[in-house]
Parts: structure tokens; C-alpha cells; sequence
């Protein structure tokens, strides 16, 4: 029996994951909202210089890595595995940012759910022994994604009121067998789950279930006391979305209300901003971990925390298909004792 | 210091992760192919009673996995984890297949090497005492990488002779801690390599440089004697890519020919089937690995083999906006003794 389980879906790690730095760059609308003090660079311009969106989401994603990095005492050459991925068709960002950056690579597609994804696999990869220094991290960019999943910016399409604003913004962790910072300790591993919402324009809808199934396991897994948390955040659930998991927790017999956040709800100011129903996106969940709950942990602010990045993993070929949309939930508990 | 690393990029595990299952699922066309007779199915029909090829891709992998499934003591409920991933836009054929197996899931992207890299981080979950069940698996298929990468097959339109054939195909291992069969010993993760070539017509050219790294990385890391393997099997190189990874492995001062070959040169009969340079897709080096030389091994043909899947990581919008193709290789050795 494999020694480090607990419950169902959870692995509680046995020795010491550090995340010993963060770094998060993030789009102009972005700076412009609640978070931005958090963030380590605001872009003046979405295209950063470059020739396409795709190029700017991946410059974004490569920054975010070397940033992170240099906060520490090691080297790019020190790293031994990156975990990344991002939204585009075949990780275009991801994949052109580390042919720079010359370290093992393992290219991840898990949608918004990117971020607790990348931290899942690399903190096992280092509570194993397989690594002393690994990097997690995801981005998303508007631009790229509207074109990519959506309509053409120059059409002008009209948003519905449940749609969500992709982030744009790069987050990346650095994690190590050793050093000062809060410490993974428990990853709940979600299964993909289908309730059968077909709207793409409402994923906050789509996801709910998932991150409701991935939080109701954990607590049924580990038997912990939500009280000891003082974050609980969801990915991109948006406002819709975070009201539906809230209902459907309670259901469950968790009451999360009073520690529960959603990170496409934190990153904007809906009502000023027109971002609707929230931010989503990969970037989102990244970004507000790397900038915004990390800060707050380094500050001992907060001192445990489960960040639960979620993930629609729809295609548009699957939407003109007629399909439903398929999400995930990642949980990963940090803690600074 | 980690414990379990060997030179740069190579892992060294230390319990039995037993591969004690596969299952490989292929088209009519590869079914007509010389390794027909290793492969547990054989469709009539590339649609697999779907309406669309990339639900029938869908229904591949998922049959796949349960098949892999069944020829063991286990239930799917024993699964601990499912790391798996495909060619199309947002994993759509893995996404949707594993909706309905309800485990916890982990979704890749790492183009045609996802066999490899689905191996590589199920091995060291495995290893690490995280689950003591586990599969890994992908798929591709022709008609749907077409639609998706290059043409409408409608178009019928002319392939260069640089150009490979998408094999149809879905193969899935079951990894376990305990229990009889060939063992996973060790892991070398490759690095993003692009050396410039931007033709997405000669993938075999591209991916060629990354394998190279990853085998001479091997050889570098752990000193093996090249004449104790069986068999070193790249992904899908094809006969071009085949021959220039030799060449250039030669120049690193590794001679591996006599033991060397390419799945996508194995799977297909190139003169009487018109595959031109051979196949290639995830499922390449997923059926043919499943299929040929998990039986090879089972009957002590083989007793050590290393798979290096190989994996282009271009996107038709990198193709578009000019880019060149990075590419990636990772290798996994797997041995009776």
C-alpha cells in the first residue's frame, strides 16, 4: 500500500516543499485592478514588444520564470524539471518560452486548472526525492484566448452577462527540498466531472461541480477542520460560479462560506472594470497565487491556505460538436507551519 | 540533494514499478501494418461507431484503458491516477474519455512524446509511494490530426515525400508497485530543442536533435553499455528523422545502430502501404510500444529497452506566424531484471 495516501484522492507529503519564491506579471487591465499592488510587473502594452499575442503570452510565461528564479540564490541551470502550460492549441506559449530557458520540460493541459496542476506534479516530484529545485507555473493572455476560443477582437462581440475576462498574466513558483517559505503539505487530485452544461459562455457554471467534488473530497479524505484555514480560493469560478459552489458545499454538509474566495472574483472590480461575471483564464488562479496569497503568506497574513485552480476542458471542436463541457479541480493545501 | 538523480536529467528509481498491463487499440490501416498481430484490437471502421473522428478517438483511448484494466486483477476504481494526453486542441479526445472513468486525472501535453512522458511522471508517482496503481496512456488519430493540423482530407490533398502518416491508434499501460512484468528503471527528461527548421512537413527533421539530446543526456548521465539493450526505440522520427538522429548521435560518439529503430519506421510497410516517411502521432510509439515490445518483453525477446517518444511542438498558428518547431524527447528504460 503506498505509504503517503489519505483517503480516496489525497497524498499528504512527508518532507519539506518550499515555495521559496513567486513571480507574477500581469496585462494593463490587470494592473489597473484590486490585486495590483501584488504583482511583481504590470505591462504597459498586452503585445510586451512583440509580434503576436501568442509571442506576448509566451515572453510573459518565460519572464515570470526567470523573474522567479533570480529572487532566489539559484540559477536556471539549477532548476531540473519545469511544469507548465497554458491555454493555447498545443501550449504555444509555454512550449516556444522553455526551448529558451534549456531545462527538462513537462507540458501540461489541465485549462484554468493549470496552476494547481503544475504545483501538484512538481511537489511530489520534490517530496520524492527526484528533485531539489523545480518551477510550477501557467499563463493566459485575453488577446490570444478570445481569438483562439471565441470571436475575432476587431468583431466586437457582444459579451453575455455570464461570461467570464480572460486574464492576462504569468505566474510562476519556484519549489525546493529546502529554504524559508510556506510549505506544500496535501494535494486532493480531482476527476474530471460532467454535469452537462453545454453554454461556453457560462463555465463558471460548468466548473462549479468539479471544484465542489475536489473540496468535499479533500475534507472527507483528511477529516480537516475548515476553521484552520484562512483561504480557501478557487480558480476562476467567477461570481455565478462561486454562488453555485457554495450551494452545492453546503449540500455536501461543508459550510466553506465564511474562508471561501474565488480568484476571478478577487482579481477584478467587476462593477468598474465590465468584466462581468469575473476573470478566468490560467493566468488567473496563477497569478493571484503568485502575487496576491503568496505575499499574504510571506507575510503570515494568512497561514494556511488550499488554492483549487479549476478547468473547462472544452474545445471549440467540441462545442460545434454539440458536447458538453468536461471540468477539473486541483486542490493543494500550503501552509507556513 | 535529491537522492534518486544520476548526472543532469536522469531519475534512478528505486522500488518496483511494474508495468503489469497494456492494451493497444489501432485503425484498419495500421492493422494491415507488420505489427498487426501484436495489437488487442483491430477497428473495421476509424469512426468506431462515433459520429466524428475525434469522438471515435475519444472512445479509443477510454476502451484502451479499460482493456489494460481488465487484463488485470484491478477494478478502474483501484486507480489512483490517469496521466494521459492527445494531439487535439484541449486534449479533446482525453478530456472526454476520462469523464466517464471517474479517477483522479492529470492531462499532458507533449505532442507525439506522451507515451514517454505519461510513463516518465506515473513511474516516479508510483516509485515515490504516491499510488500503487496507476495508468498512462494517449492516443491519436489520422483523420482527426488532419482536419486539425493540415487539410481537409475532403481536399485530398498532396503529401510531400519528407511527410508522415497519423497513426490511428490508443495504447495505455498499468503501472503497479507489485505484481509480474517488465520494470520501469529509469527516466531521462528531455529539454525544448529547436535547431530552426520550420518545414511542418519534415517533423522527422525537427525532432531528430531533441531525441539525440535525450539519448546522448542517457548515456551521458548514467554511463549504461549500449550493447546491453535490446532495442532503443525513438517515437517517430520516421525513416528521414531516423537516419539523421543517427548521423548525429554518431558525431556525439555513440554508435547505437545496431540496436536502434523508430516506431514510426516499425509500424507501417512503407513501400506497400504509402506512409512515405512512416508514421506518427502519440499513438505511434503508444501501439506500437503497448502492443510490440511490451510483448517482446513479456516473452523474453527483449529484457531491456529504452522508448524515447518524440515529440514536435508546433501549433498551425506557430506554423502561420513563421515560427520554427521545438521539439522534445524523453526517454524511459524499462528492463525484466
Amino acid at each position: 500500500m503506498a505509504n503517503k495516501r489519505l483517503g480516496s484522492q489525497t497524498v499528504q507529503l512527508q518532507n519539506d516543499v518550499v515555495i521559496i519564491s513567486t513571480a507574477s506579471i500581469v496585462g494593463p487591465k490587470e494592473g489597473k485592478g484590486p490585486l495590483s499592488e501584488y504583482f511583481d510587473k504590470i505591462l504597459q502594452d498586452d503585445l510586451f514588444g512583440e509580434k503576436s499575442w501568442e509571442l506576448a503570452e509566451s515572453k510573459m510565461i518565460k519572464e515570470a520564470m526567470k523573474m522567479a528564479i533570480a529572487k532566489t540564490s539559484y540559477m536556471m541551470n539549477d532548476v531540473d524539471y519545469i511544469f507548465s502550460g497554458d491555454l493555447l492549441n498545443q501550449l504555444m506559449s509555454t512550449s516556444f518560452a522553455v526551448r529558451d530557458l534549456k531545462r527538462p520540460f513537462f507540458g501540461l493541459y489541465g485549462a484554468c486548472s493549470t496552476m494547481s496542476e503544475s504545483l501538484s506534479l512538481a511537489s511530489m516530484i520534490v517530496d520524492g526525492g527526484y528533485s531539489d529545485l523545480v518551477l510550477a507555473g501557467t499563463s493566459s493572455h485575453f488577446s490570444s484566448a478570445e481569438r483562439q476560443f471565441r470571436f475575432p477582437l476587431e468583431m466586437g462581440y457582444q459579451r453575455p452577462l455570464t461570461a467570464q475576462w480572460t486574464v492576462t498574466g504569468a505566474g510562476c513558483t519556484v519549489l525546493s527540498s529546502k529554504g524559508e517559505g510556506p510549505k506544500v503539505k496535501r494535494i486532493t487530485t480531482g476527476k474530471v466531472i460532467d454535469k452537462g452544461i453545454k453554454d461556453p459562455n457560462n463555465m463558471g457554471a460548468a466548473m462549479a461541480p468539479a471544484a465542489v467534488d475536489t473540496i468535499k473530497t479533500y475534507f472527507d479524505d483528511t477529516k480537516d477542520d475548515i476553521d484552520s484555514f484562512d483561504i480557501i480560493a478557487t480558480g476562476d469560478l467567477g461570481k455565478l460560479g462561486m454562488d453555485i459552489a457554495l450551494d452545492l458545499i453546503k449540500k455536501e454538509g461543508y459550510d466553506i462560506s465564511k474562508v471561501y474566495t474565488d480568484c476571478g472574483v478577487e482579481i477584478f472590480d467587476h462593477e468598474k472594470q465590465d468584466t462581468h461575471c469575473g476573470g478566468s483564464g490560467c493566468g488567473c488562479s496563477a497569478v493571484t497565487f503568485c502575487g496576491y496569497i503568496y505575499n499574504k503568506l510571506i507575510n503570515k497574513e494568512f497561514n494556511k491556505i488550499m488554492l483549487v485552480s479549476t478547468g473547462a476542458l472544452l474545445s471549440p471542436t467540441s462545442t460545434l460538436q454539440k458536447q458538453s463541457i468536461p471540468s477539473v479541480a486541483h486542490a493543494v493545501v500550503i501552509q507556513n507551519y
